[in-house]
């Protein structure tokens, strides 16, 4: 937690904002602070900036007053990320670190390599997903929520969703076969597609080929899902 | 498990190798392969290819055999990682991530935010440590064991060690403050030293430009390391 994050719901008064308990454990045991110091705080689609903390005391609620609010939150990142579905153990880490990377559109995609089961998982209940995205954005200090939609059907989406979603974005399917070095330092808006372990199938490929997307690779090493989005990501935008 | 790594002491006869219980598990129920079947081998510190799988029988263990090795393990990158030593949860899936990512040079230091602690954890004895490099080997499809070394004391290796290290290689410290955007495709051998949450203090950062390193930051938002060690080693190295 790089930065309190405080949702318009917090609010207490014009400058002063309520702290959530997970805040309080926090500030009080990891940041260490004490009444009347001065922490780094960010309003929920807002901006970023400062504020002094109070710890509660019987006559008032640990709170943050007289918040400056004075940064813009770091830039997005141009692009749409539509990804295989994956496996419940890796789903929080990996929303944490894309949202924490900057992306605000996701779509997490059933594909034929996705067990079913994962569309049953608790961690997709909204306030498990809710709370992912909040502490990739507590971690990279921003305040931008990302979109995130959920297709559990596969062809209607690349049929009739993609294309709109490609107008004037390149469309890049990381698939390591007949594919081209993937883009370094794309410089313009795109759709990437990332496959569930073990990649998309041939139908599934056809599919987003006939769509407009083209293959591109990473080289002969394969990574965990954990490791190429970073990888992807950071080579496509290193601003 | 992308490669069915087999370490010359594994070696029965020439073209034969027995299987450890860790691979015959990983056959038996991840690939699910039979008797017969053609599986992708590599041999430590030497070549990939294929060999024929049996299974084990009252006869013999089981084994690959009619190994044929045709092909150079992935090229490696052209870097030294200086890091400080992460906290034990976090060691092995980093290391196995560096590893698959194609370090061959890993220097663990010491630094003042690095707890003391850490340096005992069970992690860090040579057998969980051999076996977070194979899987991070198996991974990728490598065959070429990175050499690892633990710098438990900061200030000797920077005075005495490092600039043998840098000797026609870039130095790059990862260190937001009063820091040049850190390269994109940097064609050129790094020495790249990554600090601990929460950084390199001010006596360290003050050792690591004396000896020539160069600050380097990656933007405004705050990474985890898991997350900033693929982010940079695809940016300097996209390949």
């Amino acid at each position: 937690m790089n930065l309190i994050l405080l949702d318009p719901k917090q609010m207490l008064s014009d400058l002063s904002y309520a702290l959530s308990e997970r805040q309080q454990t926090h500030i009080h045991k990891v940041i260490k602070a004490k009444s009347g110091e001065r922490l780094r705080v960010g309003v929920l689609g807002g901006k970023i900036g400062e504020g002094i903390y109070e710890a509660e005391t019987p006559e008032q609620p640990a709170h943050i007053h007289s918040v400056v609010l004075s940064a813009e939150p770091p830039a997005p990142l141009p692009m749409t990320l539509v990804m295989a579905l994956p496996r419940p153990n890796m789903l929080k880490r990996t929303l944490q670190n894309i949202t924490a990377m900057g992306v605000k559109d996701i779509y997490l995609i059933h594909s034929a390599k996705v067990e079913k089961s994962y569309w049953q998982s608790p961690v997709l209940k909204p306030e498990s997903i809710h709370q992912c995205l909040l502490e990739g954005l507590e971690q990279a200090k921003d305040t931008t929520l990302p979109k995130l939609s959920f297709i559990p059907r596969f062809r209607p989406f690349v049929e009739d969703q993609l294309p709109a979603l490609l107008e004037e974005k390149e469309g890049l399917l990381a698939h390591p076969y007949q594919a081209k070095p993937c883009p370094i330092n794309l410089q313009k808006p795109c759709v990437l597609a990332l496959g569930p372990e073990g990649g998309w199938n041939e139908f599934e490929v056809g599919k987003w080929l006939e769509a407009g997307m083209e293959s591109v690779q990473l080289g002969e090493r394969i990574l965990k899902v954990e490791t190429v989005v970073p990888v992807l990501l950071s080579r496509l935008y290193p601003a």
